[in-house]
């Protein structure tokens, strides 16, 4: 698996601060991965040819990012046999609902990985996890960060008490 | 506009049943038509090589009939400038919600026409709607329809009396 | 189909900032439009007197704007043969899902197009739609619109390393 | 206030048995009633005639049900200065929650009272409520009825152990 | 009917700012009325003892407000024959469908007439509609506030071009 | 703790077969019971004279069960200081969603402890792990409970094969 | 059952704000309680431990709370007997409906007391409830805890008045 | 990769019907799968070993179905750094969305890839695509079943018109 790459697609530049922590989360894992702007709707020719050619580009997953009528997991998913996660953005209406069913409720055969609402460090990790199966290193690494993060909380819950004095004042 | 047809577009053969009302209203208005089962995401190539020659293959309006993420009505609308007008499916679960919002939620420069769940008929109604902008005859027809349809209510509304006893017994 | 105006019926003027792109798309395309301040439930009587001139006034298409209980569409719709476009507006509770549903789920026999909530600039694309089919100048400028729209997806897509490197800084 | 008629109209007469237990009601509060099936988008002169004739015409409340994007009752409120109730139809998807929206929903300056989705017989006793006002004779059917639905009440808690043996063997 | 008045409870003192669209119409339509602060939960007596002397203290109809599970309606239909209008209000989660299910979907034998999520201005009007009937003066209040709303909406599209004007700019 | 009650009290008896697995497992534990059919609405008098004397009387924890604008937990909570379970019922429309939220989203000063929709069994376990605290015996039953569920889940979870194979004939 | 200890546990110390009514009202009732930071998914066998030990620790509730997939508080009750009571936390998308079901629809067996969405305050008074069974000292602080909050209604209802006068200004 | 097992649990033996789809399809691709019935809630120590031991016991992805408040794919999740794979199981209210809901809005740290609400077949179909990078054989089936699907429907777009005609009989 390794050297696989992952594709961080988003449907319009607007969703680029929701996703910057999956394509840091992607960084800190020594993953390698590209970025890039195309539309479902806009550019689909675009789409179809990143799609089908994702595997022999020497992707091992693809992450989607899309608001509203978020189609554009399913839309790659059409065209390739990599794994598709799809991150559904909450925009302007509905709290995010349309676009998590949008994405989530994909018919029989062609599967999508969906994530949380805004969910874009988690959709990077799940990449992680399909990337490090059979790759010592990177499970270690996410053993590693699966500790830190364990430690991360461990150190909040010893300070609690701290916390709780100064807000119950 | 006269000559033009409408396509009725399901995703899977099961949508049929539900769209046959669709078809039947078209059939009435002496619309030609063509019903096509298409995938958006089983067959993406059909649904581009569609939805990019309905215009010049004397299309003027394309009824996209599908459930769950229905990604169909906004597929074929990216390859086309021609309405497509959506006909979200209730299938197994979430009441159809799922459904409607995929189709109806388009984002900015690729709309689609999004009736009712299941609103079959009114889609076809819609393209008739549309096909009839400055086509005497069928605005004619239109005029007739919606005539007969308030006659049927008022015709309905005469009888109720009898219904009312029979109903109150 | 040419000289065909396009009504854009707002159920409150609170709604005109929501409808300028609305308004501002047609105006691109070169369409004629008229916009008022027509309430289904205050000014029926203008609606109904609106509506069912409308055919004999030049309108070709009539796209109506709503929050809450959005009834305008399908008042309108049900004194017209003309193509109905809804807007549902968000307004203050329930995040612009009663006006979708009081708008998509029109009975048989009365159909209204509806769009995403707040889609004022579809709404407008719809319209030009529907007045284009026929008019190879009006076609012509809605493919000028999806090649503008693709490529300025297209620049967006190349410029986002820049965009990345300065995020993740 | 004696003597006022209530009106009972539905959008179609597929409506009639939902709608049988609030003209049962009405019936058996002596209460004279008219029922009708008007539709708002078929049939809406009918709509606007019946309801600014309303008051002339000496009803006293005007009971609309619907399903879907259920616009009767606010379109005939739109009319009528009287005290309009609605009652959501629960048709065949998103279990009558369109129907609610559309009808409790309503702006500013038009309101509409809405009851439960198919709560006919709620509809009609506060329609009983309203006529009631400065009845003597009315409110006392109505304390009657109250007491009488609660001594029913007592009395399923009076049996509810014989039914528990034979529930729970 | 004349001389009875209209009670406006709410569950909270922090309903207050949504609720005051309803006391000015009431006081602008001439209505006597009476605010109250009364909790379906932490004043249950209050309450009760509020709902059962209602009538008989010359009120002709209650409005009751509240958020979350709003029980307060419900709670005083318990014990009045009077009308009884609910405003459910949007609190701090859920937008409000909480509150507007909590008081809408009432069992059959009780019922709420129940207005607009925060649609205080309405209540007010559904209690002045209940008044008025068999009452001229206030009819007449009544048509002309129909009239002045008309007339407003009508000088708002009158001036729709200019407001427009300077909008496209 | 040993002696105190727990009371079960239904909107209606419509709600009896929904509430069988809470009664007996109530039963199974060896508590005291007592089953009722007050209404929040009907008999508010019952529900207040019910909850008030809940404590003097013996009980130690209340499960009220009710369907639609589900009131009665709330309405009881609001004259005892035991801890009142409520069990939102699946009624004809809204899937349950209207009794969980008229349920679960309680004013500050109130709570009610609620369980899932139709969740009979567990709100009667809620119950018995209340009046476990500092009772060995009946901490005792409620850990073989436990350990007899857990047996129960492996005893399927061994089975599971030859059900396979039967399945996937 | 004087003596036993409330456990408030946070998935999150993001979740502290929202949870100080919690706290602050334990400390006012005069409740020992435990604050503690643990997370289902990042720290489950610090979950695991302080459920199982819970009960022989001398803790007579647990108070979960946690947002979006919120699984702790089903997560602890998987391993105690002991009442867990959850508060679903609104956190960035969906309005904390998300947290809401993933708490209270719980399966059969395992029950847990929801409160509502951020119903902090609820949390701890159900625990006080609990705690209070047998308990006269502790059942006096609550009956006199709902004796000031209805004098702060009354008093806030008396002076209702007042703050109308400024209000309708 | 080859050689990776695929888990199927199942939080009880009432979801097998729902997930025989998913057994299927990973036997017809050849993979080896293990199948269990293992509740996060009843039997969580099963939960935690399976997930702990999950990747040496040479499994390569997990498919988690669960219904209501579904956190068996999160409990997993916990503890391993195999990606989980969710199928929310629609049960008795709610439609599937409280099962959707506690599935796919995990929080950072702890990905879940959900699929839809019992999309069972497409759950398999994923943890084959998970399975089949650097796959070649596995990889050609994938290839060879999606031009099967792809051929099915352009089998069934070729019946249709002998389908309608019998329909529209």
């Amino acid at each position: 698996m390794s050297g696989k790459k992952v594709a961080v697609i988003m449907g319009a530049d607007g969703d680029l601060p929701v996703m910057k922590p999956c394509i840091t989360m992607l960084k800190n894992f020594g993953i390698e991965y590209e970025v890039r702007i195309i539309s479902a709707h806009r550019t689909p020719y675009e789409a179809e040819n990143f799609a089908k050619n994702a595997e022999s580009n020497n992707f091992g997953a693809i992450i989607a990012a899309a608001g509203k009528a978020a189609h554009l997991a399913g839309v790659l998913a059409a065209y390739t046999i990599l794994p598709v996660i799809a991150v559904p953005i909450k925009a302007s209406a509905l709290e995010g609902l349309d676009a998590l069913l949008s994405m989530v409720q994909m018919p029989t055969g062609i599967p999508v990985a969906t994530v949380a609402i805004d969910g874009a460090a988690n959709a990077a990790l799940l990449a992680v996890q399909i990337l490090a199966l059979g790759n010592g290193e990177l499970s270690g690494k996410l053993k590693q960060y699966k500790t830190d993060m364990a430690n991360d909380v461990r150190k909040k819950d010893a300070e609690i008490s701290a916390k709780l004095d100064e807000l119950l004042k």
